[in-house]
């Protein structure tokens, strides 16, 4: 059985990814939660991921590091992980490698923090060029899988990797409190809808670690749940 | 015929990275040389590149941006452009990946500049960090090579993506003039001896842009050759 290394679930974006995939797909896997502190590469933490960093999927002895790369390993073994048409799917390529290395304002002015119900605060101007950016890229997925004729209401029609990608951006959209045009809003509350996004929430919310920027829960005036 | 959107030769590393694999598997391509300052993400490159840079392979009229998407793109049409065995492949997965998010330092501190050549100076710890660790990346690639007894002297043994994603470290070790362990030193001559690697290199020479950061050449007390 695949065992998969995350930080906490409140605030550990990157493993959120993989493990929503594992769920999507309902592929068995044990899970171990390791302290992170958020704070980058940390040599500690290479005794199970040579990284440094989670996520880190354990395949056996065998050890699979960065996002990315488990999704990728993941769908050798599960091609519908991936959109079927071959330009959907370089789309979806494109897309989930500019997450991997872009937004970098979104990903540090709006760290995310499930528990967090903040009332909607002014974005700066760098976190709303990144969003507008990530409405265009998903936009732009759902005019292809309406051209190709795909049904369902993910990225791409089906569930794949790239909605897996984008699921922190879920969160934070939905714990700052960001005002959404309403096609966005649909995909938010389809992706809030996930069982796995549900059992995600859950365990964040019962979880009893808490990290410095938990303290953002005060800055924004939100309520933990 | 496939069409590469690159940066300038002398400085684009993310570019070098799909150019080579291009030119390594023979593969005809037209280039375009656009103007990129190294400021990141530009609005202006957004008219041929969605993601706002370099590199962007155009396909007819389909785009493929960001450099991991364009190798899986290439790859999906040439699957000789991954080790051929599970684990390896995996394991090349997960360093490409790891050089697409990270070694911040060594990007920043020793930025590309093929036409550079400087008498080695003493490293950052940061820096230090960075390249042990792709030292320990590229021995164990090593070792996987050899344990499935691939023959050839490229990182998987023969030539594959991951070779192409690091290609960029071999000009900053070059260029700097890092002291290298011997093993080291054995794969950046192997890489230096490509052909990609040296063509590469004369269109950098013959290159008439210069950006500030050229000044590292007075920096370094290295010459322009
Ligand atoms: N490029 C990596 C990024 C992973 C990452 O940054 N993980 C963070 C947690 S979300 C981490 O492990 N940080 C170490 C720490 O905070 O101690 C990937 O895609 O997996
Ligand atoms: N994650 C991107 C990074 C690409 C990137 O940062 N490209 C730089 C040049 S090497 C760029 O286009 N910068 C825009 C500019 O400098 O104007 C990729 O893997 O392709």
């Amino acid at each position: 059985m695949y065992q998969l290394f995350i930080g906490y679930q409140n605030y550990s974006s990157w493993s959120l990814r993989p493990w929503l995939l594992l769920k999507h797909f309902n592929i068995p896997f044990a899970q171990t939660v390791v302290p992170v502190d958020g704070k980058g590469v940390n040599a500690t933490h290479r005794v199970y991921s040579d990284n440094g960093l989670v996520p880190c999927l354990h395949d056996g002895d065998f050890r699979v590091w960065d996002t990315l790369a488990i999704c990728d390993y993941l769908a050798e073994q599960y091609p519908q992980m991936w959109p079927a048409n071959r330009q959907a799917r370089a789309r979806a390529r494109s897309i989930c490698a500019e997450m991997h290395s872009g937004f970098t304002a979104l990903r540090s002015q709006l760290p995310m923090n499930v528990r967090l119900r903040a009332k909607g605060k002014e974005n700066t101007p760098e976190v709303a060029a990144d969003l507008n950016r990530i409405f265009v890229i998903w936009r732009n997925a759902r005019e292809i899988a309406s051209h190709n004729q795909v049904a369902g209401d993910y990225l791409f029609g089906e569930f794949s990797i790239a909605d897996a990608m984008y699921a922190p951006v879920i969160w934070r959209l939905y714990c700052y409190g960001v005002q959404l045009p309403a096609d966005i809003q649909y995909y938010v509350d389809t992706m809030l809808a996930h069982p796995g996004m549900q059992e995600w929430e859950q365990a964040a919310l019962q979880e009893g670690a808490y990290l410095p920027h938990d303290a953002l829960i005060e800055q924004f005036g939100g309520a933990r749940e």
